[in-house]
């Protein structure tokens, strides 16, 4: 089992920190009025590329072996952009496998990086296949998603953040998708505030990561349908047993309490964010017996939506 | 002529502040690579009501004479939230004339703090005759939404904050409605950065201060026809002096500027604002030969877009 001493989360951050946003940490009175809790809102959709994937990505890029001249991965959007853009910090080649499906503004963004863009079909074997294929083609160094130690070890660094930057929280909230945000979110919190339980938000329409924790091992996700397009992967195989270990529970909520949550975030905050990362929120929102009066993190992941598609 | 002293602008900020937030002013590497000049947002589309309205009228507000028990105005919306929020935490009752187009959004947050509203025709006669009768029914005390000594000594303040939060900055740019933070920006920027410039940034279909500029009197704004629903309105009496002495120039753009500009601030900053402050960046990327490689800070006004009408 993969589980990463606090020093190698720490090497990680500061390898990292040159090309990255330290985040802020934001509240809001009317949405702790309106949620019951105390919410510390950790922006990862201010990041670089407007979301928390360029942390992973630039750490497991920063640490290819001298000469690496491209990297290949396969993303729905986020990771697509988080390679592209560290790829270019290095000057390296990126090629980017992506759903026919990803938002346009992904699309341009990845582009805009310089990468190049190879379509496949919206589904987790296809985007292995033509990933294959690329890498085969180009020699490109693969930078999985999140199936990854160093991407692991990136992403904790957002929760190191609002950890270091918020006094003791009772909850940590994270989505999750393929689970290296949560894995990295759990091992930091682990670490650094032992008496803060993790919990994670899934959407209900690709919740092969609460029925995988129900089972005591990975159920892959099929079919996943739901407005959070961040989260349809299945969970990785690195990531699982440190979520079995590290994490108190996964709790489920429809696409209607989704983009409730991303509403009311939108509307009291004004800030944009996009619906996979509105699923913490909308746990909070659901179970507010659960969390009334305690002291909440919530990683906003990111920010990238496609304005033409908005749920409103 | 109405031209306050410094002191009178410093004790409004002091007076105001316990009941308002000091905003952030943020920076957008990649709208300055696009813009090619290096601008400071000062983002008042956080502040309390979700934009620097919520200054002026507190800052009018707590002035009242004691005993006062309610007040009223008119308003396409954000004022209207500034004088219900303002009311409601000095226990008043507030009567809010608004138009029957405002968005819903600004209706809603209007009665959530309490306060009555009354709906008229939407144009500057039928606001001003339905106010009339609320005033002559009710005994509340007017606050005007810009054409007010004390609305325009709390508007200052966010000008005096983007002043004290940036190193000296070649111009200040502000949208121009009826002309509260415009004169505000102006007086806060001649006292305390003499060398830097104020200009405003104006729709070409509310162009009404642009040609009372040039007229040397107020032309009264009519029928006007803009997304920037925010400007509206005729420049202020009181206002009109203060601008023609301390504004520097006026520059119109027209919508199509204006929703691109606003799109550039959704995607690039992932943050929320509404049409109306998007005027001014519309302004510096169609005069990039003037702004090139300046130091310009902008006047984010609010966030309060009505989430079921957007321009994309």
């Amino acid at each position: 089992m993969f589980l990463p001493e606090l020093s190698l989360i720490e090497a990680a951050h500061q390898r990292i920190a040159p090309y990255l946003h330290r985040t802020p940490v934001l509240t809001s009175q009317s949405i702790d009025a309106v949620s019951g809790a105390e919410i510390f809102f950790k922006c990862e959709n201010f990041q670089k590329i407007g979301a928390f994937k360029a942390r992973g990505a630039t750490n497991a890029i920063l640490q290819l072996p001298e000469g690496t001249k491209a990297v290949a991965t396969h993303s729905s959007g986020n990771h697509a952009q988080a390679v592209a853009y560290a790829a270019k910090s290095k000057g390296m080649q990126a090629y980017i496998v992506m759903p026919e499906t990803a938002p346009k503004v992904k699309v341009k963004a990845v582009k805009g990086y310089g990468a190049e863009v190879i379509f496949c079909a919206p589904n987790q074997q296809a985007r292995e296949d033509t990933l294959n294929k690329v890498v085969a083609k180009t020699g490109a160094a693969f930078v999985h998603p999140y199936d990854n130690k160093e991407v692991i070890c990136g992403q904790a660094s957002a929760a190191k953040e609002l950890i270091e930057d918020t006094s003791t929280l009772d909850f940590v909230l994270a989505p999750v998708g393929g689970g290296g945000l949560l894995a990295g979110t759990a091992l930091a919190t682990h670490y650094l505030s032992k008496n803060t339980k993790v919990i994670a938000g899934e959407p209900e329409g690709a919740d092969d990561a609460y029925r995988s924790l129900k089972a005591g091992e990975i159920i892959p996700s099929v079919n996943p349908n739901t407005i959070a397009d961040g989260l349809l992967t299945s969970l990785g195989k690195l990531n699982f047993p440190i979520i079995q270990k590290l994490v108190q529970e996964i709790i489920t909520v429809d696409d209607e309490a989704i983009k409730a949550a991303m509403r009311l975030i939108w509307e009291r905050m004004k800030i944009i964010i996009e619906p996979s990362c509105a699923v913490p929120l909308a746990v909070v929102l659901q179970h507010q017996e659960k969390f009334a009066g305690k002291k909440i993190g919530i990683i906003l992941t990111g920010g990238n939506v496609d304005l033409e598609k908005l749920p409103f």
